[in-house]
């Protein structure tokens, strides 16, 4: 039966089934993943080979120092995902320990902030003894998880915890997961399941896409008829008491919410019920709407009404503009605007400024500083952004990246990190080595790369795919922006990842397996 | 501004945006699916035009003729369905009606079967004006199905329905899904799940490939050590009671389970608790257990009575061998094996011949017919299997199929069809235009195509992404196989899909997207 051998050996080839070493299969799941491995790999980290162990039903956090909400609930959060870990799905050997711990000791060391920001310090210490210290309850949180990640259950039941010493502080300042709320509607359930997973990967941005052509789901208290005629249905919409509870879940693990209502394009939702504020096109796309209408009062007044509500509800200091992909055909179609401009001395070219100049300086009196995607910057040279005004890129990555620090602007990179992008396999390699500083610049352009973000856009996801499409994937981008760029080894990576799904399934977070079969 | 315009179009051309009607989005979604039409789609329809209405609230199913309780089971169920539909996500424009419906009639001509099998008689009529009539309780199953998708809610709260008149039946009489449980635990409740989806689709088989080398899930009340060493976890089993109650579910709904517990190879699991019917490998994989050890009488005496608790399990007159991918290299190497060949005057192409011709026999005496994969039939061509035997074909179609169907074995298609193939997108069309009978062959052997069957090995699907990675991408595979060859159109088919997936969605099963953005 020679000829079955090489038939088997050469069908597998065609097929790429792997042959695991070479032989007969093993029971069990195909791989072994890490137990006790940090994801996304810390800065610094030292072990001394000795392990501490701890009872998962004997042992307390202790807050030796500052002490505030965010703190207590941080602590109890972590106590109980702690204790559930003993029956998790990662698990240690049976190891020789030196001791056992009885305490976790929680030292902030300075004043507990409230709202997480851009320039939030997320540093902190944590040895294997059960001490953590930083300097901020953000590093604290960032501290929490680490921790949660080091104990692992032994098979006599308690938890082991390395000797080791930790010193983790991020990369990149800016740490994002975009949802696309409008294409399909995602429900509160999910976001909050999308934040609580994000924490596990220290992940420290919601940059929430509400709005689009297709839907209106957010459900204005000053303007009810944008969703009432917007959203898909009425029942699929967020309203404000929803949107109340997804910030401050996101607060209290330390990430920040940035919505965005895209305009002036990507707005045929708001014209279901304010057409008065659009352009009717006329010409080639004659009858149809275009984007806001810049030349009137009724635009600006709507919006300077509808962003002072938006203000409230969205503590952030950033907005995100939106202004992706404007189509500027239906402003030079419009004989109003037409008149307009030749009553003002303008031309076609002012048209994006008239929006811009004014809608800019609007937020900033709001209070927001500001962010939009590149064609803001690219498209429209000229217009005066405020100091810190961030630019998202998704496409042209190099030149873009390139052009925009040389004139000074923070960005982050958006594009290779668009999840709804789905091949055969555990696909997250493709999103692992992604680099955001990779385009010709000098080192001061390089330092204007404040992080990056992974984009679910929704036009193929919806409220029953958008948590195994994120998990465990998002994990690939959140460890590019956290760990040290030297970080490339997919081969290292992946048993980490596999310990670090597995902890993620176990905790409750729908992903999809990460590399093979399993338990996870 | 006209390079702006230049710009944005060679962008969506560069990212391949679609430019919706070549100008501006209206709100709403990207596609606006049909209202009431069927999927799969019916061998004969004819439509008057006209249309009768119906109260949700006020109807009643009547049993005309023959009852029994899976009649009866079905229509309170489509009751319920009908129901619900009036608050769908599929909407009928306001209709002129010609009449009101108060009654839905269904007229079972013969007697009741309690049993889908092979041979079942699908095929029904329909009327629009609420009549179905079958000859068997299968038929009358897929006209309530029928029914209820021709059902659809107008703005007044009444549920539309054509005056139209249908005659359907299957093309293929084998129309299954093929889950792999053992890469992964799915979970029953996922498992019911996709059962009810199948329904919707017109499915009647779901294979269970409930066993693997990695773990061995169900829990065997005479072996009870199989899973307690061979599952991932004690917890991740499917137990006696689990397994009557799929088999019960399925049943109601016209949907047969073939189990497989895959043999002679793919079998280390059964190895953890039984290593002593395993083949001890020497040479290259030295130690290593390969697949059952054909030359000892324990292999036989455990899969006997094995075999006969499952065969009270599973009421359906197929049981899945298995057989594929049995890499011969370990018996061949076995000095015990050899010694039992040169005692007994055979060689190493006689060893898989000692298991199939025994097992085979075995199985037969306990009442199955039965199935396996291509290898079975292709790698031991003198394996003189039963008569009836259905060769299931994953790879190498074309000359396989050819091969097999001149050696007069009945064929299912499984190539093209595995499900955790994917691509961005709505990618259902690739697994559209699959063609079972797509070989050379006479006439003769193109009969001996009996279906087909789309596959969730579970490599990379778990308990979280088996549902929207099987809906609506496996309706491809469903219409396929109902539907007449002829109907190719995927233009035609995307509509109606849209509705379909958007039915789905509503009814409660978790289905991604199946073409673009908008409610379901």
């Amino acid at each position: 039966m020679a000829l079955n051998t090489i038939f088997f050996v050469l069908i597998c080839q065609i097929l790429a089934v792997p042959i695991k070493g070479e032989g007969y299969l093993g029971y069990g799941p195909d791989l072994t993943g890490t137990a006790g491995e940090i994801w996304p790999k810390p800065l610094w980290q030292d072990d001394s080979g000795r392990y501490f162990d701890m009872d998962p039903n004997n042992f307390q956090f202790v807050a030796v120092n500052r002490n505030c909400p965010l703190l207590q609930d941080a602590i109890s959060r972590y106590a109980d995902i702690i204790r559930k870990s003993a029956q998790g799905y990662v698990k240690a050997p049976q190891t020789k320990v030196v001791r056992r711990i009885q305490k976790l000791s929680v030292n902030l060391t300075r004043t507990c902030g409230t709202l997480p920001s851009l320039d939030m310090d997320e540093s902190y210490y944590v040895w294997g003894d059960g001490r953590i210290i930083a300097n901020s309850i953000w590093g604290i949180l960032r501290g929490l998880e680490t921790i949660s990640q080091l104990l692992v259950p032994m098979p006599n039941g308690m938890l082991r915890i390395p000797e080791t010493e930790i010193y983790d502080e991020p990369r990149f300042k800016y740490r994002g997961l975009m949802l696309d709320s409008a294409r399909h509607f995602i429900s509160k359930t999910k976001i909050l399941q999308l934040l609580e997973g994000m924490a596990y990967n220290k992940l420290n941005v919601f940059h929430w896409h509400l709005t689009d052509d297709s839907a209106f789901p957010f459900s204005s208290a000053v303007y009810p008829e944008l969703s009432q005629k917007g959203a898909y249905r009425p029942e699929l919409t967020y309203s404000p008491e929803d949107v109340k509870e997804i910030v401050e879940f996101a607060r209290k693990r330390g990430i920040r919410v940035i919505p965005e209502f895209d305009t002036p394009g990507h707005t045929a939702s708001w014209g279901a019920s304010h057409p008065e504020i659009m352009t009717t096109c006329s010409g080639q796309y004659n009858g149809q709407l275009g984007p806001f209408n810049p030349t009137k009062e009724a635009t600006f007044t709507l919006l300077y009404k509808f962003f002072s509500e938006i203000r409230n509800l969205f503590p952030d200091k950033y907005l995100h503009l939106g202004v992706d992909e404007v189509n500027p055909s239906c402003w030079e179609s419009n004989s109003q605007i037409q008149n307009y401009l030749a009553s003002n001395g303008l031309d076609n070219g002012d048209i994006p400024y008239l929006y811009l100049e004014r809608f800019s300086a609007n937020i900033t009196s709001l209070g927001w500083k500001q962010m939009a995607w590149q064609e803001g910057f690219i498209e429209n040279p000229w217009m005066a952004w405020p100091k810190d005004t961030i630019a998202q890129i998704w496409f042209d990555y190099k030149a873009t990246a390139a052009t925009l620090t040389k004139r000074k602007f923070n960005v982050i990179r958006s594009q290779d990190w668009y999840l709804y992008v789905l091949e055969t396999g555990g696909d997250w390699e493709k999103f692992y080595n992604v680099e955001p500083t990779d385009f010709s610049g000098t080192d001061a352009q390089k330092q204007l790369v404040i992080g990056g973000e992974a984009c679910l856009w929704t036009e193929f996801i919806n409220e029953h795919n958008v948590l195994p499409t994120t998990f465990p994937r998002v994990a690939a981008v959140a460890e590019r922006l956290w760990s040290e760029q030297a970080h490339r080894s997919i081969d290292e990576a992946k048993l980490r990842l596999e310990e670090h799904n597995c902890r993620m399934v176990y905790r409750g977070i729908e992903a999809r397996p990460a590399n093979s079969f399993g338990l996870c």
